[in-house]
């Protein structure tokens, strides 16, 4: 299976927020994840970079001066 | 591994633009891909939806009105 991880990248530090992704799906302003067992999440936040051979999915929060 | 294929979608078609995607990283415009051979594109657009089980990585254009 070629699920990945969701990482969430906060004061530097990288917490993992969702294991075993498989669908993602960016709007605007959230992320939303869910994974092979129906665990959904939502993240105010975007992508800030996948690693798919790693099974990594970055996200971060938007920067204050945006 | 892991990777995905990624396609982009226009007039309703989804377009195989690059095989085999290791690396995914958006910017506010476009998105910059890089597969597992070193191959590289960027495509302006953005990400509409991973499916990491079906290995598929989906862009779409930016919509007119936006």
């Amino acid at each position: 299976m070629c699920e990945a991880n969701a990482y969430l990248v906060e004061n530097g530090q990288e917490n993992l927020i969702l294991e075993s992704v498989d669908k993602v799906v960016p709007t605007d302003t959230e992320v939303y994840l869910q994974n092979i067992f129906g665990q959904q999440k939502t993240i105010k936040g975007r992508i800030k970079e996948l690693l798919l051979v790693d099974h990594r999915i970055i996200l971060e929060r938007f920067t204050p001066q945006e």
